[in-house]
């Protein structure tokens, strides 16, 4: 399957070819999937909201809301495509000759620049799950109670697809030498790690209040 | 989008039509999808682990183990397209005559029986992301340690689904008269969210210690 072609793949074939040995897409293509299908809850929530005489008092908010989610669904679609071909990049980088210590010089800084991309472009999927969650807290006590449980399921998705993009950040950080990126990356990290987990259970509470 | 040929639809469709006020795919069919990417993860890691010489030794385990994501892969594929059919059961059930009294009762009989339906099934779709958490578990220390890191991803999205799947259940069992019924279906729903949190853990940690 050409991966260049991802979302041509069917829902069916999308499986098929994750489960096989093919490494792409892996765990960061398909966190931010996971990340798109959250935010399609969103939008499908507000959509049902939307244009509603009971909800008319909450439509600006809830269009907002719509905008935002659909902007961040377009990103991780981004990011599940730039995911893939991070993995074609650092490979071309691997297969760099190192025979000569000019040669040698150029891959060590290639090498570098593509573990900061490999590493930016997951914390970007956490970053825009992130705002899926905070999307669906602001829905959750708004958003037309008979579709309501979604987006408990928007927050759930969110936030493990957060935490499953961060893995491959972990993957790439040790390797990376620039210490004041590093340390920038890990307190973002940490950051999203705990505000996140607070925003789910804030959510869901809310959406079971609802239910 | 005609909702039967849910598994001919692009990645691109799927995000599409989640996205827009058509009640289905919901929150169900989506969880199943994400409990279905968490299981492609599993076989992933495991076939990139049989057939190399380092991991001979566990490679019958991993064979067992591919064999197993990949039936609880395809009872979630028929967990989303029988998620989508309950919809249709649930509405076709609410459109019945209701004016005389054994219409009532018919009616009211039907309805009980598509609610349990109904519950069932993301009871199941939870029931089999438990199954995928178990499986990450086993993977996790003798998986390859070149695609650990998925492991992990397969742990986040399947406990998420399991959670987000319950949401549904959440939704129909208050409307269930069986008592026998609800208070078992009550007693899964506590053992699945516990010690999915228990599985989950341990296996992020594992793969954490191989990276």
């Amino acid at each position: 399957m050409d991966t260049n072609k991802v979302w041509e793949w069917t829902t069916e074939e999308f499986l098929t070819v994750s489960s096989s040995s093919s490494p792409t897409p892996g765990g960061g293509s398909v966190s931010a999937y996971v990340g798109a299908l959250a935010a399609s809850m969103i939008c499908m929530v507000a959509n049902l909201t939307i244009g509603k005489e009971k909800y008319k008092e909450v439509e600006p908010q809830v269009k907002e809301i719509l905008s935002q989610a659909e902007m961040v669904l377009s990103l991780l679609k981004t990011g599940l495509s730039q995911d893939i071909a991070e993995f074609s990049n650092f490979m071309a980088v691997l297969k760099l000759p190192k025979s000569t210590e000019e040669e040698k010089t150029v891959r060590t800084e290639k090498l570098q620049e593509v573990l900061v991309s490999a590493t930016d472009t997951p914390l970007g999927i956490s970053q825009n799950c992130y705002k899926i969650l905070q999307l669906a807290q602001e829905l959750a006590p708004i958003g037309n109670k008979g579709a309501i449980s979604d987006v408990g399921v928007a927050a759930y998705l969110a936030e493990s697809a957060l935490k499953s993009a961060m893995l491959s950040v972990d993957i790439n950080l040790p390797g990376i030498k620039n210490e004041v990126y590093k340390e920038k990356v890990l307190a973002e990290r940490t950051r999203l790690f705990e505000q996140a987990a607070v925003l789910c259970a804030e959510t869901v509470a809310m959406v079971q209040s609802r239910m």
